[in-house]
């Protein structure tokens, strides 16, 4: 994890230790590098990993405020960490339903910008929030930059342990979703009715560097699913 | 529009005219600042918003790419610009069904932190695309903020001339969504049967110091949505 990524998340912690709700105000950067012991460059770009997240929000000549989000029981549909973040008051488990290495599909080989005969890993799992069926999760991880994946490791959180094991750094991610009809297997995974409204999300995610290394694909129970986001920096 | 705001435009379009597509490279920070002929500060929050947008991302020591997006007629969920720049290449109409100077409902009014006895702008419309029903739409506008609207304004984009006419900084944005089965109403309105799949929209927008000014909800068809998503500056 990088310095400034370290301090983003400790900053997290301060507003939740603190209690502090929407509208609060941060203390001064000063303060903030004195408290932290970081530079003014390592907590700017700190601050500005918060506020892409929608943690916190700066207004020019007046100070940095807590943002929060407000809705309890959404899910951060842009929380690249999957569920553990977002749902952190809830009971969230994953059953594993299958894993192997594998070629990719031709959709996976795809959206990775890989070629077929490249190696992924392909993990399909099964996520209940509070014991109800929330989605059912396909992904496909480059084998050159997930070396090694467990049935351990995919039922607590691929994401921890790749950025804190493998040492890999997540860039970034496209997002695409629309919603429509379940088929009957998926309406047998989630326990719902063939044709009842769903989710579909399709993400791919990048390093730093630009380069794909994970596609996934989820389809949510429309009966669990409530998403948010918190947007930034309006362009008109 | 700020003057970040105009050279972010300016970067897009420069993008756009260059026929630049994902992983090509940008001039160095130093080229960016002669072309546009603007200060180091000036450059760097533009391509920092480019970056929030998803229209470029920044490698370290390497240089700045373009990230564009590369699903065709899918809709930026995140662009508070509404359809007219995500869907360009797509014919999008806008039909009035309802406009008023009122008072807001109990959940505008929580939304946007008001008293029931605040007038707001209150604005019903049905958005098609190529003549096919996307969306219905209903705002309600702070009128403290968005003092004027009229037919033809609510025709066109609100959001281009709020920024532009009324000179209104628009800062963040919190979205909610959540999947469901259509009310015999907004069946009606979307040209759809009742209990088919939609998704429903809660937007709220901000000024750059955070006060809340618009509250939208939207329901949109399910035959007609996709949606994409360029998320940014994964925390771990």
């Amino acid at each position: 994890m990088l310095k400034y990524q370290k301090i983003a998340r400790e900053l997290e912690k301060y507003i939740e230790d603190n209690a502090m709700v929407r509208g609060d105000k941060l203390p001064i950067l000063d303060d903030l590098m004195k408290e932290f012991e970081v530079s003014k460059s390592t907590i700017t770009k700190a601050l500005e990993i918060l506020e892409v997240k929608g943690t916190i929000y700066q207004v020019r000549g007046s100070g940095i405020f807590v943002r929060g989000h407000n809705r309890k029981g959404y899910i951060n549909l842009l929380s690249n960490q999957g569920f553990r973040q977002s749902l952190k008051d809830f009971e969230v488990s994953s059953e594993l339903l299958e894993m192997a290495v594998t070629m990719p599909t031709k959709e996976a080989a795809t959206n990775l910008s890989i070629d077929m005969d490249e190696e992924v890993y392909y993990v399909k799992r099964l996520r209940r929030i509070q014991g109800q069926r929330l989605c059912v999760e396909e992904s496909y991880f480059k084998k050159s930059i997930v070396t090694y994946l467990n049935e351990q490791i995919v039922s607590e959180s691929i994401f921890d342990y790749i950025t804190e094991a493998l040492n890999v750094n997540i860039g970034f991610s496209d997002i695409f979703f629309h919603v429509g009809k379940l088929n009957k297997k998926e309406a047998g995974y989630l326990g719902l009715k063939q044709d009842d409204p769903a989710l579909y999300k399709e993400s791919i995610y990048h390093l730093v560097n630009g380069e794909a290394f994970d596609f996934s694909r989820i389809v949510y129970s429309y009966q669990q699913s409530q998403f948010y986001i918190q947007a930034n920096n309006y362009l008109p």
